[in-house]
């Protein structure tokens, strides 16, 4: 019998390293690795030494962990050679860690394809390199490669690999799901057999999500007695990623009452550790990631949202702020005055229901999502909109005319080219200035010119930024009378980002009130104050 | 027992219609139900008729399907109401559907909660819906809204509740995970349990993943009985989103043996049908999705390639080809070729595998994505590209200049408004036309004048409509140097719809391209001759 408690070994350093598009630095890595250590992971694996000059420098000089061990990951012995005499165990030792993980071989089809050698040597270059490891006073874990699938092929052969790291006295035998093809009851029923032959507490599990079911694959191995879980932050990982340790933890703990390391504050961190990382990464948080995404307890239709006031358990599965998460109100067209109420609270907006402004606000809204205004997913123009009716936003400054000219025209080359120029007059506190800017398009252009003239009167707007720009045709087959939408969505640095939206038949127009909106809000959240006349 | 059949459902367009920053126009729900009808999904939930203008012009004039059934959801009669005088059951009849889907109370706490009502008037108001719709001759389910929280809390209620729409009549019973919060190990049991009082063949089942596991919990229902399965598109949905059709397909068919009405044809179209889905929402296609990401047969680490050149199953699960995806090899990328074949085939175009000018066409193809063009979702663009390969298309216009000015000022009634004027010079067969038009935006106007210039020789374009129109930023965060993607979708009549695309730096440039394919592609398809000159 395993007892309730299940380790958790991440390795978003190593495995999450091969996701396409990822590429850690040194400084990455230990932040990493501190953050994994402060909320209870048990292992944090930092790499593979000897594979590249960020993992060798990374353990040439590894943070120190208080809570985790660091593990060190490479491979057994290769075939003909001995351990004393194999550069990558003697990379692997060179390590200064406590914790050594090796992968091997345990689908025959694989030991004779891709390795091209008997099936005895490599059972013995699993026993070598294992009691080689352990005889330099490591921790010593065996990641079984393509398990699963040598076990459908041949059990016997399969179990005689793990058999061999586990007599030779690995403290976990780790089954890996290397393709990711397996099924969770496949998963359960291969585990369980395992479980009758070496005990569930020396066993680990690692699963891929090329079926999207790399977490319920993780869960029912548990089930089926392992008890240790492998996996990355968010999932990371090359294909379809490796079980996320994020979306996974919270389902142990809190649905399956398994023990961990993480105590219930270290619950709460997980979905700051969840966009950490993201912003560490310079990825867009996935809104929809289970427990820990800014749309996992949002609610958008007006009946759900009356009914959550009246119970929160009609429409969520567990309290967000066990996880750090909250309740987000998403307000569209089809939200009704509960929706739109309980976002002022959001914003820290505390409206009397008595007052009058607040019919008249509520009443504002509407017309405006009728006009074609969504202002799920522009928050900053929500704010505004209400800030504007509830107390008094300053005119920052009135925008009297501009122009924005596209010329496409042969160039010096010979070559057609498109170019864009804007001009714009504004008026600050009755002074009228004008300026005039190139762009890579019409409202790059249009941006630039409002700038060079408010940032003069404003430098807070100089670092702001244009990061995003999407355009929505509302009525498509009415080209004459089509409303188009524009999202901006703005950034100063890291994690300081906000949307607003502009609707209006001419693209360029509501362009240019999404970008009103994104500097008056800007300059109104700064508390900027409008020069004197 | 029940067989191996297995029907599926989708519900994009309702459920999906709920996720955050998803707001689909009535040409998008048309273009979408006809892609789930020509893949074979079973049933296609159109929407909610009554709930939003929407929806009730989706239904005024539903597309027509071929394979799929079109399903309206609604709710069942209201408390205290009769079925003959419940106005939300009339929308639900008038719709023009063969197919109705009611949700209503199975959870004992939602009823006395949520409603407000007796527990026993529950049950009626589900068996006497059920019996009036199937009396109005509509394929009848019942979705039973929070079936497993309410079996766990009072299993005997929550089985007479779905109990009372089976005997009353109803064709499939859903048992829906409405807060998302069960697991697997759970659905499986309680799935079973349900299964044996009422067949599984007339038992559905409707996951959302909040707990990340709405595919595995689909797949753990199946395995105890349930015949029906729901899910949308790429898992779309409110918070976490529903369980993800494009993931359970393959693994339903190609790993567990079930029967749906999917040909392998139909399944090779999946990887499209997935990005043709997030092109129409222009939203950036998940790179990891399960089997149809552009990451999912993606091979980084040198030791994985070399493995996968000897035998795919050493690092592939399934061979890519089956869902219409393909091997993506990152250090050298050969990939392409036979999924750029696949898709000339898909269009009609037969091209010799030793013509040389094949090669040639890979290689623009790859180049032309490279640079950010994205061919699904623009098939007209891509179709020209192949045929100005193989064959030879006319050149019908020359583009010399064009200026666009938008102009914000002043109007005779003292309001700002913002007009947009272009003027092209544009030249046929050495003959040169110049024209200006204005247009409630730079495009529009930009197509109007084109258009004044080429309807004069080619009158069959007199017709075309510019029905959609959206634009991607698709380097966010570096401003200056922003690459924009245009896709433009034109239209004739009804069901005569073609994309295509543009990318640029500059946005009036690349929708200036998105518009000359979608010129060039008309004039092309009709065989229209240049003039002489």
């Amino acid at each position: 019998m395993t007892g309730d408690r299940v380790y958790l070994y991440d390795s978003t350093l190593r495995d999450g390293a091969q996701t396409q598009g990822v590429d850690f630095s040194v400084a990455d890595k230990s932040a990493i690795a501190r953050a994994l250590d402060g909320i209870g992971i048990d292992y944090v694996e930092g790499g593979w030494p000897g594979a590249n000059p960020t993992d060798d420098a990374f353990f040439a000089a590894p943070p120190a962990l208080h809570r985790a061990q660091l593990s060190a990951f490479g491979m057994t012995r290769r075939a003909g050679r001995s351990t004393s005499n194999d550069p990558g165990l003697a990379g692997l030792l060179a390590a200064k860690v406590g914790v050594v993980c090796m992968v091997g071989k345990s689908w025959d089809f694989q030991v004779e394809t891709a390795l091209g050698i008997e099936l005895d040597e490599n059972v013995a270059m699993i026993a070598d390199s294992v009691r080689w490891v352990l005889g330099r006073d490591r921790e010593t874990m065996f990641d079984a490669e393509h398990f699963f699938d040598g076990f459908k092929a041949n059990p016997t052969y399969a179990l005689s690999c793990i058999r061999a790291a586990y007599d030779a006295g690995a403290r976990w035998i780790v089954l890996c799901d290397t393709n990711g093809g397996s099924l969770p009851h496949e998963i359960e029923a291969i585990v369980g057999e395992v479980a009758t032959q070496i005990p569930g507490d020396h066993l680990g599990i690692h699963c891929h999500n090329d079926t999207g079911n790399a977490v319920a694959n993780s869960l029912a191995a548990v089930r089926a007695g392992a008890r240790q879980v492998q996996g990355t932050l968010n999932g990371l990982g090359e294909r379809c990623g490796n079980a996320d340790l994020i979306t996974l933890i919270p389902s142990l703990v809190l649905k399956m009452g398994y023990e961990t390391a993480l105590t219930p504050t270290d619950l709460t961190r997980l979905s700051h550790l969840s966009r950490f990382l993201d912003e560490r990464l310079n990825r867009a948080p996935l809104r929809s990631a289970p427990y820990v995404g800014e749309s996992a307890f949002a609610h958008k239709g007006g009946l759900h949202v009356s009914a959550i006031e009246k119970d929160p358990r009609c429409y969520e599965h567990i309290a967000p702020e066990l996880v750090g998460n909250h309740r987000h109100i998403v307000v569209s067209d089809q939200a009704g005055r509960s929706n739109i109420l309980a976002r002022f609270r959001d914003i820290g907006l505390d409206i009397d229901a008595a007052d009058p402004k607040l019919n008249q606000l509520v009443e504002t809204v509407k017309a405006r999502e009728f006009d074609g205004y969504a202002y799920d997913g522009a928050e900053a123009s929500f704010e505004l909109l209400a800030r504007q009716a509830i107390e008094t936003v300053p005119e920052y400054f009135k925008c009297n005319s501009f122009r924005v000219i596209d010329e496409r025209r042969w160039n010096a080359r010979g070559e057609l080219i498109t170019l864009s120029e804007a001009t714009v007059k504004l008026e600050v506190q009755g002074r009228e200035s004008m300026a005039v800017a190139e762009g890579n398009g019409p409202v790059n252009a249009l941006d630039a010119a409002m700038r060079k003239v408010l940032t003069a009167v404003y430098p807070e707007l100089e670092d702001v930024r244009l990061v995003d720009y999407k355009v929505r045709i509302l009525t498509p087959g009415d080209g004459t009378r089509a409303v188009t939408r524009v999202m901006i969505e703005s950034a100063l640095g890291h994690g300081d980002h906000w949307s607003t939206v502009g609707v209006s038949t001419n693209i360029i127009d509501a362009s240019y009130r999404a970008l009103h909106d994104s500097i008056v809000y800007k300059l109104y959240r700064d508390g900027a104050s409008v020069p004197a006349a």
